[in-house]
């Protein structure tokens, strides 16, 4: 297996380093039962995060990982920066470049950008998130997650319920199911379910549909709040109404033996009832802890391109 | 004596473990004059820092005493994350704690979150404020700082002066005082008195008072001028006029060789004015330096529940 | 060479004490190109960063450069912080010391205040820009990049180009330039160009008299477009007409062979065009590179006094 310098998307990963990076998250893992939750394999190494859109939870969890790893991390705080100033990503890049990081941790509103910034840096870039594009961190954690319930994968059945057009986690995660040969199907609003989908991407109509079609584990979306406007479905309770998971719904699930899994933050209320966060095959809380494990195994295997020359 | 997962609140606390703390600071303390202000006790543990109310004081405090034990520090910025997404504390405590993380330091606006954090999780609770009700570690450096001063501090004296009512810090404060011997009274606008207040705070009504009772330190609280809007007393001048400490009463309190005291930062002009801060005998200043020993000595002494299985 | 706790400006600086500091940022630098980039010459010391002004890079490369020596940094929040409350600068000077950091890290819109703290604290002060006064960690950059390109510097030219009156850049520059023995000028619009400015500073009326004059660098200055309001000159495109780096101008560097510089971050299209930010000697990574091995020289430099006795 040849060294990769960058995670940008998932496509670009083959099922060797897909496979490489699931094994070695698991010794990642058993390492937080240990005392001494740390090793020394990242010493005097920086790592950068960059940081476009707010996201507590992916940019502490890069952070934790990293720190984990003995690592030194820097938050370039994008909100009060140069950036502000009218500075150019080009001129930003330049600047992480410059300083000689090893690691680039970046989240960017749009698609496309944390390839622009591997492309001009030495620095390992890991995409934590681009656009409607892809989150393959998420990804890889998710499959990582169900893994660890179905040691053999192919064959088994994920339903992703919600806005599968704007999500760069469906769009991501759904991939990497697709390859580790996972059948995946979609449940959403018509609104929000791509046309242009690839063909692995089933399309159920309804709940009745999901359960007949019984899957392994039902993987429901965020609803973007800050994003929805009335644009793509009239309203909250409607919403919650048509794809939530409630207390019937949830009935179902649990008589499939069926896990439940989201991304995080939950909009309890919207996707997924208080009734139903309590759901005991849950596995929303081993997602955040498996992101760690995931994240370490990442930055572990990349290689920053050290070469001496300038770009 | 047995270990303590969480610190909570005063009451909670027994002697003993109240003179354990106490005497561990003293040796933290002594390591600030060393080259090396650094011991490896906390190697590789995560400590997350979580404040729902801005305190950069109180917040940098507990940060560097965790550096200082050789920590991970991780904060999660509440300001910019998903909590304003509209994320439940619940919520985010899971997420806490499956980031496996070992010490979670808290302060919120609401009495008693950070007994509902500690009941969830397993890492190490550190109540950095909540509401009204306690502020431990501050009462800890106060006790800590005027032991210093008097090792033997049964029967000294101590007035609080300000807004006793509001105040967590009187709460915690006095309650460890009280509990350690010592002899306590309060001063303040007759609206800014619990009328409730437990037998162990002495009433005095004027600064006559509290001269005759001869009290060996003066605890200046401070004014919350943010939450304060004419609500409790009329108007700031007239508030320092009444229970600020000025050149007469600084000159009545030299007289006592009484000690000087406030939890910072100090509204000057207010509660003190600029000449009174600088009294020989003022602990504003060795109240933070032994902030940070008092709060090394707790994150040492707790021990976050490492049981493999989930709560 | 007598120990230094505090580098405030560029005057107070013997020669020896400069030649020291650059000296001495050549091995640092080196260590950027090794694998583990990082040396525990500081390990246990506190540095205290603490910026009144938002400058992402600057902090970035501050905090980069000390967490490289092993130090440890906390970060004390001004915006969030208890100054917001009212806390007086001395007031929270006094925090610092309490807080028993080795070294401070400030930077203050107004011009005195990194001396002020550093008389009232044992820590080192380090300045990193005060109002229009000083900002000697960019001169030592500059001039560190400048002598890696020249080894014999004295004789050398450099222009610096635009605001130079409201520029501590263009200050702390100069100085340290015409020290080293650099020839300096300045071309700028009249109103930006100080009528009582040091002798050594020449000043140039045209880009033809620039190019006449065959400086070794042209530095441009950045624009200031967040305080300029069309009181210092009429327009941005004016602006850019008079004194901009553009393809004409370029190619007339080019001829000279001179280097391009500028303290970053850049304006695009206002100090310098798309154009001529691609030129092959264009220094402005490499003072960004620089600035990290600058102010590790610095701060490996600096003597805090760790007397025992209270200031």
């Amino acid at each position: 297996m040849e060294a990769r310098k960058d995670l940008l998307d998932i496509e670009s990963l083959t099922m060797e380093e897909i496979s490489y990076v699931l094994d070695n998250a698991a010794p990642m893992k058993q390492l937080f039962t240990r005392s001494v939750k740390k090793v020394p394999v990242l010493r005097g190494k920086n790592v950068l995060s960059l940081f476009y859109e707010n996201s507590t939870r992916t940019s502490s969890s890069f952070e934790v990982a990293a720190k984990r790893l003995s690592a030194d991390v820097t938050e370039f705080s994008v909100s009060t920066s140069s950036v502000k100033k009218g500075e150019s990503l080009l001129d930003t890049i330049e600047t992480l470049q410059a300083m000689r990081c090893d690691y680039i941790v970046i989240r960017h509103s749009q698609a496309g950008v944390p390839g622009v910034v591997a492309k001009h840096t030495r620095a390992s870039v890991l995409n934590a998130g681009d656009g409607h594009h892809a989150h393959p961190t998420q990804a890889l954690l998710d499959a990582f997650t169900f893994r660890e319930k179905f040691p053999e994968v192919a064959g088994r059945r994920v339903v992703i319920v919600g806005d599968v057009e704007h999500s760069r986690v469906a769009r991501s995660t759904s991939r990497l199911f697709h390859r580790l040969g996972i059948d995946v199907a979609v449940l959403g609003p018509s609104t929000l379910i791509p046309d242009a989908r690839p063909d692995h991407m089933k399309r159920l109509r309804s709940w009745e549909e999901v359960f007949d079609w019984r899957p392994d584990a039902v993987y429901m979306l965020r609803v973007q709040l800050e994003r929805q406007e009335g644009q793509f479905f009239p309203d909250i309770p409607e919403y919650h109404g048509l794809y939530g998971m409630n207390s019937a719904r949830l009935e179902q699930v649990r008589k499939l033996g069926a896990y439940l899994m989201h991304p995080g933050p939950v909009n309890r209320g919207v996707e997924v009832t208080d009734e139903a966060m309590q759901y005991e095959r849950s596995l929303i809380s081993e997602q955040v802890e498996n992101g760690i494990a995931v994240r370490m195994a990442v930055l572990h295997w990349l290689k920053p391109n050290t070469g001496g020359s300038a770009l």
